[in-house]
């Protein structure tokens, strides 16, 4: 029997990746910092702070997994970005990927991100577009990623690096994009944008845990994206939040500016991912989006 | 007064470096995993295995350097390249650039390699040449570079990054080419060797040892070539040997297979520390082998 230890579960993508994990034959635990009671019985949770030293690698030795399945990474939104924990979860990375190794593991698979590429006009290609990350976050993901697979080569486990792209769909926190616009027109404030141009390519969250755990279970080794290979605006998105909903006169883009060096486009290249996997992301924006807000409008009053 | 704090400084580079810092108007700290006598009273020793949990933060602040000149790593010849103690040294050195950081540091260097790049017929440039290192070795140096940048980033410290070439010269460890080929011939054994048309770029070890140390003094930032921008094939470096001390005879290229993925260039673009720092090596590898060959000869008979 598979045995999966997931880090990070409680987490946006972590919570997805959870519930699909129930739909396979294995044996599942979870870690987070504060044991959580199990929705499902066949979840078994553990507590511990990863980043503290030795609590990864003693982790490790006791659950001996077989399946790691890591992404456990400071994830606040709008301080992920640039927070110094990158370097304390890049730390707790190798430690933890050296104890699998050590442990017999026989596949990892963690979670990169997009910013790791330096964006271009092209849509990223794994093996292709160079690895150039401008954040903190990036740097410390792609250095994870590195790590990865100088301890694959060693222990001869089988590791895949998933770069996402921009997740958003049910459980979203309430300061990211798609919640901000909702919550703004819900309670007829102007929504504050940039001028919405940028190509991004956004991923239905379910679809990314889908693709991650479906990495996990194959043979499939070295990076690949997690993403579509759509690009969309924010532009797009947002209007159509608000044609939906009722609020295209609260949109005001171009009210503030772009954060310095924001990528004018980051979009995934899948072509890897349909060859190697087969797969190709099921939900299109549209209904992605159109999920969410029925999701949202069956809300109870307060 | 500058305080340096110096990792590695028993090694190949770091015993060059050490003296190279002696030169320097600044007080010197050298950790090594056994306390060492100083030759010189201007260095303080101080013993510590800085892949011990703790260890690396511990020192950092003990000390509470304001240069930090980090080239230790797994360095054993023909064993390094595909060590798994590469992963413990990349822990410890994220874990030293943090501490660093948290401290107050002021200018963090680290070794890199040439191993980092992606081989090709064109000279290796810092920000041009793809990083995609396929050694575990290259994997770890790369991941520590990205965490120096994303240190720096947060913490506000100048970090360089120095990809060390092929280095050679005094003290260079006896398993590595040169040594192995002088003792060969010394003792009127066959050299056995490869087809010797691999380009390399080697770089005297006290050039390459005051490269590092000129970037530590000045305020330059990113990755920078140890290297000399000079292409030398392995086989006019053994020849040179040989018609040196005598022994063409005994040079037997082709009589073994090059290592799977062995590249066959791998050679600096000196560009940019041309540009950013105004240097030039000045030890051409002619002058360099005289050098070592003279101080050879002037070894004391059994």
């Amino acid at each position: 029997m598979k045995r999966v230890l997931i880090t990070g579960p409680t987490g946006f993508i972590g919570r997805h990746c959870l519930d699909r994990l129930l739909a396979e034959p294995c044996e599942i635990h979870a870690v987070s910092r504060t044991s959580r009671p199990s929705s499902d019985s066949r979840v078994h949770w553990c507590a511990a702070d990863l980043r503290e030293p030795d609590e990864a690698a003693r982790l490790i030795r006791t659950i001996r997994p077989s399946h790691l399945l890591h992404l456990a990474w400071e994830a606040t939104p709008r301080v992920y970005s640039a927070s110094p924990e990158n370097l304390r979860w890049l730390e707790a990375g190798v430690a933890m990927l050296t104890a699998f190794g050590e442990a017999g593991g026989a596949r990892f698979v963690g979670a990169g991100t997009s910013a790791e590429y330096e964006p271009g006009e092209d849509p990223c290609a794994e093996d292709l577009t160079p690895i150039r990350p401008s954040t903190i976050y990036g740097k410390c993901k792609a250095a994870c990623g590195l790590a990865a697979q100088a301890a694959a080569q060693h222990y001869g486990f089988g590791a895949a690096w998933g770069r996402v792209f921009l997740p958003y769909g049910p459980g979203d926190p309430p300061a990211r994009l798609v919640p901000t616009v909702i919550a703004a027109i819900e309670e007829n404030r102007p929504v504050q944008m940039t001028h919405g141009r940028q190509l991004r390519d956004f991923i239905y969250v379910p679809d990314a845990a889908d693709l991650l755990v479906r990495l996990l279970f194959s043979s499939e080794t070295g990076a690949f994206n997690i993403g579509t290979g759509l690009s969309t605006t924010i532009r797009s998105v947002v209007e159509r939040i608000a044609d939906r909903i009722g609020g295209r006169d609260l949109l005001r883009f171009g009210a503030i500016e772009p954060p310095a060096g924001e990528p004018p486009a980051l979009v995934a290249d899948m072509s890897k991912v349909r060859t190697r996997l087969g797969w190709t992301a099921p939900t299109a924006i549209e209904a992605g989006l159109d999920e969410i807000l029925a999701g949202s409008l069956r809300r109870p009053d307060p």
